[in-house]
């Protein structure tokens, strides 16, 4: 239960998790942060928009970008400092969006990693960009001397 | 249902939304990301981390940010741009976390507003600290020549 | 799985069905409803008022009263025509309320029947009172001539 | 985060908070409260009651009430003290419910507001009716003496 540590990490590593955003997601997701945003959970009202239906919450998707850092690339113990992002196009209720993040910088002095953060959905249209700054977890210490 | 249009805001407008982070919250937020990082889920792990104990996604507080902006400032029709986060301290079970989005910059042209974008505990210590770009809702066209 | 009918039904009859409320229903029941008074989401605002912590929804302990009618008395395919609620004490955290209806009038023309509704908690202290007027089920018809 | 005191409340005020009601919704409620009455949750069943579908709870709808009445008017610090309903008509899956509070009394002696309350679906057809009295939040108390 120990992700990889820096030393573990090569620039071009990438990784990534897929899932089919469903409308309960939706809704669950709106009921713990109270984004009641009608374009999200009100249908009348989102056919009226650009979007022409319910969308996903954005930070949602971002939430399976943390979960690849986490589960996989670096791993668990990895600490999350930064994130930047750009949402570029919307997800529907049913697109299937896969979260890529992939090592575009390590530093091992100060022992962080820059990850280039993606989400794509089906159609591999970029939904969301940005880039991760994350502190990966450390070797436990071999040497007790 | 629509929030403030960009001739609504002004440099300064400040919304706040509050909310005690609750131990369901964290577990619905893993199931809907898929983000079991151990330090979220697993007490026994994170009792043996910096931490001592579980702590909240990151991104969970983050959907205040969203819900403040999407609910209050510039509210309903609000479309989010980018977001640029800096995770500084972690939010605990039972923390009530402060979402504070402030309008720092307008650019009526471009019908763009930059927010600060801040996250505080019930001890007033700053949690996450960003920036989010939004397009806030357009009037309703009322010429239609 | 049909429920009594008008016919089986007598007044004095009673039904009752009692949880402890968690504090996930009352976190999940204000992310179905979009009610997040801060008086059941948010620990530090709580505190100020004058039930000095966090209060479970009023309704959502009625829905344990609709439970009871839908389940047990008059059970499956009872419609609920009318309910009317007086609000007298707050449900807190770890209470365990039980919903009690008893029937207390029976209107066999219009098949209707009035349950008298009320909330209690663990010592026994009523929360909620009320009436809710209800359609049973109709007997199969046996007579197909 | 203090809704209107009785001072800011006028006859005719109105607010409304409108959302679709899934199918994630309906489960999650039934959950909570218990309420697994088949017409909710068994659609074989469903079908062959004069409702041809799963139906919504009804007071799963009159929970859209009491967000509004909490969120908006009066607000933060209302307290819910009676409810009287009327339910009309069924809410199916897919359907967007609007709840409606408008004040139709004032008592400043004892600082009550009874609210109509009403629920549309997308079709404005009414589904429940009812009045609710409730006591907005007090102004804070600038005279120590």
């Amino acid at each position: 239960m120990r992700g990889k540590s820096i030393n573990e990490l090569g620039i071009g590593q990438r990784a990534e998790f897929s899932k089919t955003i469903s409308e309960s997601d939706i809704y669950s997701y709106a009921g713990i942060t109270g984004d009641f945003n009608p374009v999200h959970v009100n249908q009348v009202y989102a056919e009226n928009t650009i979007f022409k239906s319910r969308i996903a919450h954005g930070l949602l998707s971002v939430g399976l970008i943390s979960a690849v850092a986490a589960n996989v690339l670096p791993g668990p113990g990895t600490i999350y400092l930064k994130q930047e992002l750009s949402f570029i196009a919307p997800v529907y209720i049913g697109d299937t969006v896969t979260a890529c993040v992939e090592v575009i910088n390590i530093d091992i002095t100060k022992n962080r990693v820059l990850l280039k953060t993606t989400c794509k959905n089906q159609k591999n249209k970029i939904l969301i960009e940005g880039q991760a700054l994350v502190s990966p977890p450390k070797e436990l210490d071999s040497d007790p001397g």
